[in-house]
């Protein structure tokens, strides 16, 4: 075995050949791998189709020394993956009385006679070690093999997840497969675009490079990750320096070092300093409110917010004055700044954000094009506003970036305030 | 060449093998290639290395006659794809003035300067057809090699797509590289767990049946994809009855054939019919309302929604009697219905639904677990409510059942009154 074993992922399904899915499963467990030290080196998609999964099965166990093969578990005839992976490793399948149990006793809970169909979940390859899916009713399993682990998980995510968490992980842990991870700084910046930052870290991007460091952007986040070479204690020594040259260098454009999601950035400041906030979306139409009440616990700081997509609705929920709308429009600074004035006086919240904006794809105007938004925050009765001129590709990310931005430009004035203060 | 040509897709990025990125692009891909005849075989993700480039690119020439590669042409020093798909070709990578005149014209054009590093976005493989890329400054190419094509696509969606749109696809289709699809009926159904729909089909989903059925679940939506065995008279006619006999089935839970957003599905009938609408959102955050205006135009019909995450909120902003609340708490029939009301009644709109439930993780009790909300929707006064108990595994996925939950119910609501009316 490697000092870091080597991961394989499967991802099996029709809808993510023909694309009616994306294989989001992968991404989420290849994270989850690299926390306990497993690499995923490569990751493969496979059709609902016996040889071909099996065909896949084998290519992997040529590679790496744990497949990890995900969906194709369910009660229809279309899910293989049990077949692909019994065809590849030469084996039999074997129905298990122990997991027919399970399965009915599942259906059993919820009032709900089990159907005919459900009966395949129960088949395994032979010798295989059967793990548990609390979360539904497809049983996973993994099969040792010459010094190697074929593992077959749900596709559905909330099962994926439960049965690496509850019955996969401790398995790999008692068996020796997991690993302390290789060093790695992750910075997570917001606003900078990707040609400026590669001209302002220049060779600390070489191929060659020690650490390596890595770059992908993403809603207006860019990520920058500094991977250590080896376990050396050069390695490490060179991985720190870098690290604190790189806070100096981008000490304003950093959010965060552990993570990427603006919302649980500015919430954890929030909930921290007692700060309470409101919102006013237009463009948006509720997606920065959206995102912060992913956060649980929110409600601690996030009582109420507003939706005015119309003029008479900034009129009536927020008081914007009639003839700031007329004299500026809807997208602008006097109403952006009127529109969080507003949130903050009808919540009675400390801070307040409001978005206005041209998402598209109509709208559009020479002076006011497609990708214009204007945002205004305030915070103890102070306003500040600032606008932002997005590529006018796509409405969905004119309103993902600018939902982003305001949570940035919040986390911003709590921070700024609150280092004035000290 | 094939009757139906094959398509390999490799998704560059280290990214993607950290789990830092999902892979996204090959799901969009895979759906633009399968509208024009290609279908795909194979997604595999390579990390940000030249020879792993190389050897993907190889590999998924021995199967495929149009291998795309996606990502890894940035500006960046990590960005090796086109150095990864000149050596699997064995060509020279050339400096194209044309090219780099254009990448330079793109900074121009935004009055910045262009750094140094963007000049190797001008580097090619030798022979290369240049592919424009009007949305970012990466310039796609594609290469013909011993009859077959390689192509490289930028890695940014919009970037990818605008190529795709503008360059690639006009490009395949004058060289004869695209086919009419294979004929293929889809059901998009909501609310039907998937063993209840596996039972219900029965032998249509047998994996020799004729036509093949598939099916997919996520968020609330079964998507029941019919596929065509061949372009065959038969077939058709095959594919076609089967498609009939699925409608009369499932005329309950279907709610659209062509569109998975049920936001769409909902705007839609909303658009048509002049029904204005108005939202309540207490546990869903304002997700229900960021859904529905990602339609464009839909300010035609939809001006302003409420966020009332505190029990104040729903008092103040939709005047929920402060002794609903006592006596029931806000996740109970009585508040939801007030709540719809109460939107209803604020914005002057003909429809509004309220959304109030427990997300979790915590704030559940015996009575009220993690996952129980509560429903209503108010159209011309008259109320409807209901409740659901969803599995409570994720904050994020109660979320999203939810709000998609409302606009399906919204969805039938206008659905049965138009057809009592007719």
């Amino acid at each position: 075995m490697n000092a870091h074993p080597s991961a394989a992922l499967i991802a099996v399904g029709d809808e993510l050949l023909s694309g009616a899915q994306a294989d989001t499963n992968s991404a989420w467990l290849a994270r989850e791998l690299a926390q306990h030290g497993v690499a995923v080196e490569t990751i493969e998609v496979a059709g609902d189709d016996e040889p071909l999964i099996a065909a896949a099965v084998q290519r992997a166990l040529e590679r790496s020394e744990l497949v990890l093969v995900g969906g194709g578990l369910g009660p229809t005839l279309d899910d293989v993956t049990r077949h692909g992976i019994a065809r590849a490793l030469a084996r039999e399948l074997d129905e298990s009385a122990e997991a027919l149990a399970e399965v009915s006793a599942w259906f059993d809970r919820r009032g709900v006679v089990m159907s005919d169909t459900n009966r395949r979940q129960a088949l395994f390859p032979r010798d295989a070690h059967i793990l548990r899916n609390r979360a539904g009713t497809a049983p996973a399993f993994l099969v040792e093999h010459e010094g190697r682990v074929v593992v077959a998980l749900p596709g559905p995510p909330r099962e994926l997840s439960a049965v690496w968490r509850e019955e996969l992980l401790p398995w790999l842990e008692a068996h020796g497969w997991t690993r302390t991870p290789l060093a790695e700084r992750r910075f997570y910046l917001f606003g900078i675009p990707e040609s400026l930052f590669a001209e302002r870290v220049g060779a600390w991007m070489a191929r060659d490079a020690d650490p390596r460091m890595g770059c992908t952007v993403r809603d207006g986040t860019l990520t920058a990750a500094l991977r250590a070479r080896d376990a050396s204690r050069d390695s490490l020594a060179a991985l720190e320096r870098r690290a604190d040259e790189f806070r100096a260098r981008f000490a304003h454009e950093t959010y965060s070092e552990s993570e990427w999601e603006l919302e649980h950035v500015l919430a954890a400041e929030l909930l921290a300093r007692g700060i309470t906030i409101s919102a006013a979306e237009s463009c948006t139409g509720g997606l920065a409110q959206e995102l912060l009440t992913r956060v649980p616990g929110i409600s601690r700081v996030f009582r109420q917010g507003y939706v005015t997509y119309a003029d008479e609705a900034k009129q009536d929920l927020l008081g914007v004055p009639g003839e700031l709308l007329r004299a500026h429009g809807a997208v602008s600074r006097e109403v952006a700044e009127a529109m969080a004035r507003g949130a903050a006086r009808a919540s009675g919240s400390a801070l307040a954000f409001a978005i206005t904006g041209v998402a598209g794809p109509e709208g559009g105007s020479a002076s006011k094009p497609v990708g214009l938004v204007w945002l205004a925050t305030v915070l103890d009765g102070v306003v500040q506003s600032s606008e932002r001129r997005l590529p006018a590709v796509e409405r969905d990310s004119i309103r993902r970036v600018a939902a982003r931005t305001a949570l940035f430009l919040c986390w911003k004035r709590v921070r700024d305030a609150s280092a004035a203060r000290d």
